[in-house]
């Protein structure tokens, strides 16, 4: 099975470009003309949900927020939206009901206009979104980290990958809220919000969000950037109230969670400045949490200041060629 | 099964438009700020193409030709792409260069940029594509036709039809050259420089591209423009040398492939004057044939003079509420 990196980089490298004004091939989205942001981001039967255990309409919600949340690790908002939509022929009325309120929330929270689209039959069901927004500012790209920056993450890590170990009755050890890890899995925030107050009043030079894991997202991030990073894996922030008990008990489970369960679509960032957390969390109501450094080459992580194994530490570790 | 036109009109319907300055809601783009075209269209395996008869450098060729049409039934052409393909886990090697060859290939053609895109597992292979292009000079919309507007079809029909079913084994007449069917159904031209050509010279008041067969999407194209149309069957233009002399033995099979066969992604334009089509094919290459008249109400197909019933002859027929 070829990956995303794999395949965006093997076209970028067969197929050449010939406009050189576009930004973003491998970025969270691609900056076109008039500093408009583009993405696209599916969400498949089998792969991302499971038909039979899901309310339609959270998978609807859900397909627009992580597309939202691209835009939002680039410095922009959502403006319109298209919309293909691969259907079973068994799909019911009721279902169909339940995709259009989903969208519909989303719609409504985050001004999107959807404009058009595509309905096809497929025995697979799948969404796939397609969104057009614009910058609040400047373009934030992965790619911009340097040495010496602080390495910030929004909110609380692991919150979707526990979510979805309760759904799939796979959870190690018993949390004390349950519906907030299944809402966190379900329902996860863009943070356009704090990206926006980010843009306006402080200096960030990289940004990506959380879909496939802090330890995996903050490898593309680095490597695609030319550095390396100092991670302290016992600083993540985590929901410690909603985990209750276990946490003490197992915290080396929890963490690994937070280390390397997708989908918590939060943001690291990257700044040269030490930042006001308490102001920007009165600001916007998002906590950022400081958790390492960017440094000029190599993968250190330590937890409780012991240097950890760091192919172990990131499940999905793979080198990267530069 | 729902069907794509009805799904966008719900949405519509239930999700209300924030931003009155988008057109093109059931059209085949949506025309954005700075006159910015956008489209998305895909293709599933076992709906669009079955994987194990098919080159897929051919799928992934015909995947943009099929949004490029789109660009062109608007009065654009394309720019820009974002790819998210559905890949299943058993899809080797092979099969991977062959869609970056039919990528590459309909992107050297068109001058297209792929900017980014999303790569997913899923069980069905599929291939969504979302286009930006640009237009040539005003958006040509398929709600525009006027009474008394001549129609137009670009092109021959019914060739793609024919070509499907060579593939399934299920045409009912031999035709002479089976190629050249097979062609017309997995490489469809996309007809951008005829309609740059109609947009700088001639007066062209709707157009829509042919996906669902000439009598379906003209039925969309007044039933939107709140019209009625007339029809001389016999009119349309068949590949009468490739089709051979099955044709003067079994007209009505071929005048029925040209009427409800899909994919041909021709052009039906409107316009209030008579083209001069002997010019327009020598600065295009293209034929344009006049095939009937828009009216006030109602449909109206003759064949051979003979009024012909239309809920017989358009296969798709459906009532549409107005």
């Amino acid at each position: 099975m070829i990956n995303e990196f794999q395949f965006i980089r093997e076209i970028q490298q067969q197929i050449p470009q010939q406009n050189k004004n576009v930004i973003g091939i491998g970025d969270d989205c691609a900056l076109v003309e008039h500093g408009r942001l583009w993405c696209t981001d599916a969400m498949v039967d089998g792969t991302h949900f499971l038909r039979e255990k899901s309310d339609l309409a959270d998978v609807a919600y859900k397909s627009m927020m992580i597309n939202i949340s691209d835009l939002a690790a680039m410095g922009g908002y959502p403006e319109h939206a298209l919309l293909t939509l691969g259907l079973p022929e068994d799909l019911d009325r009721i279902a169909v009901n339940q995709l259009i309120d989903g969208f519909k929330s989303a719609c409504a929270e985050y001004a999107i206009d959807i404009i058009g689209g595509d309905t096809v039959a497929s025995s697979a069901l799948f969404i796939s979104v397609s969104l057009l927004g614009s910058l609040f500012r400047h373009p934030v790209l992965r790619s911009q980290a340097r040495v010496g920056d602080f390495i910030y993450v929004s909110g609380t890590l692991g919150d979707s990958g526990i979510g979805l170990s309760i759904i799939l009755d796979k959870l190690s050890y018993p949390v004390s809220d349950k519906e907030y890890f299944l809402a966190r899995h379900y329902s996860p925030t863009p943070r356009v919000e704090l990206m926006k107050y980010l843009c306006e009043t402080a200096k960030i030079h990289a940004a990506i969000d959380i879909s496939d894991g802090l330890g995996d997202d903050l490898l593309k991030m680095v490597n695609v950037s030319g550095k390396g990073f100092f991670l302290e894996w016992d600083q993540l922030p985590l929901s410690r109230q909603a985990i209750g008990a276990s946490l003490d008990q197992n915290p080396r489970y929890f963490y690994d969670q937070a280390l390397n369960g997708g989908e918590d679509y939060e943001l690291i960032l990257t700044s040269p400045d030490s930042l006001d957390t308490g102001h920007i969390f009165e600001a916007t109501g998002v906590q950022l949490t400081p958790v390492g450094r960017i440094t000029e080459a190599g993968y250190e992580i330590r937890y409780n200041d012991e240097i950890q194994d760091v192919e172990k530490a990131i499940r999905k570790f793979q080198h990267f060629e530069q």
